[in-house]
């Protein structure tokens, strides 16, 4: 699990008061960036190595709205790894509050946008984020 | 089912060359935004008349890239609707081309935030759209 | 001078209930877009032709609020126009109402980022745009 | 002077590869809103004490653009105070180098949208902005 504290922004908000409900799906963005940082591979570097993962799916429950200037915390996991996939399940806290919960899929590309093996194109990083979906699966148990 | 062309616009792409996944919910909410409107109820009559449909719950497949200046269709569904909830189905496309399908989860709220009923608090838009929602459905058969 | 008409997203609105400022530099990009579009020349073609015209500086000055749902216009002017430079101005308008004014200034350069000569690289757009901004001038005197 | 610190988002950047140009003014906000904090008067308690500083004019010069997971630093000074009005002006840097430079405007007005005047609605503010004012000026020598 990787954590990420942000601020919310006055732009993010809306007419109702509270958040704009896509913005939560770039909060998701940060943590994943913070959590492939922590692994040594910054996502920056991905693009420089030859692959990209695109996002493919997502979707995000909202339990309580977040307000401007809210200290929100992103907690993200690896859900599952695949060679040629990965899940991500992200939590947007405040304090202990959780406010929403939501899930990324994403393929692993070339260049050429065609799908690539992580495994082989980057044993480092499927080494590492595989340790990682390991321990996060048995916290959730 | 309902029917808004528009263009992307440069912000909307990255520096992958295509458009970021978040902005398609804001696509989305046009599409609803036009489906009100069509229906004789604007979407800002809704907070004139004292309630609001947050959205509850979002999700997102992302089957080919938008591209800057692409002139895309939303198509907005009414899929379901209940005195309390609605939820709606959308089409992104690019001419016949499927680009992204998503749904949208709305609890229908007061101005305090509390539940309220649609049936009883907008018979005229309840009707409407309740008569969408069945046509919407035979459709789909 | 160029119109394109639009309307406000919600997403564009904060908290204080009326369009956050930002925006309109992303609205005077549509209007610049479609500007180069009736001269025939879509800024997508400029891209694949090897050179592009980045934001060098850009001011704007806000009059009255723009509101969810507006139906808005952005007329286009070409301010300015050398081999090496460009400059527009827009107005934002509800109706006749003028809600905001806006000036963007834009280098012109190649695909490696150095300045380059619109009057060569592109003889056909100068040409169009050199009459433009002649007869926008006449008309503002 | 104020600073605060923060990384580029992906969805910041456009597929020129850099950040898109109107983001820069969101970065400003961030700025004033912890300028503002540090004083001891958050943004949000302005809005709670029946004012607001509502944005009248912008402009911001681009130096050299930022990149994607830059982590960048805003400089927030104010730049001049009266009891109706008030001008910031900011520095974007990566490290020492700097990026780019912005002026925002901004009026005073109460609930209902009318001028007020800051010196009797909120003397403490006022003293504490007044005081920023003067060492900026003497800095700026």
């Amino acid at each position: 699990m990787h954590k990420v504290q942000f601020r919310v922004r006055y732009q993010e908000t809306d007419q109702m008061g509270v958040v704009y409900h896509s913005n939560y799906f770039i909060w998701f963005e940060m943590g994943r960036a913070e959590l492939f940082r922590d692994q040594g591979f910054p996502y920056r570097n991905f693009e420089k190595a030859g692959f990209a993962v695109p996002v493919k799916e997502v979707n995000c429950t909202y339990l309580k709205p977040a307000l401007y200037d809210d200290l929100l915390t992103v907690e993200t996991f690896v859900a599952k790894l695949t060679p040629v996939r990965m899940e991500f399940t992200y939590n947007i806290k405040r304090g202990a509050e959780l406010l929403a919960q939501g899930r990324t899929f994403h393929a692993i590309v070339d260049k050429s946008g065609r799908p690539c093996n992580l495994k082989k194109k980057a044993p480092g990083l499927w080494e590492k984020l595989k340790a990682i979906e390991t321990s996060t699966t048995k916290e959730e148990k």
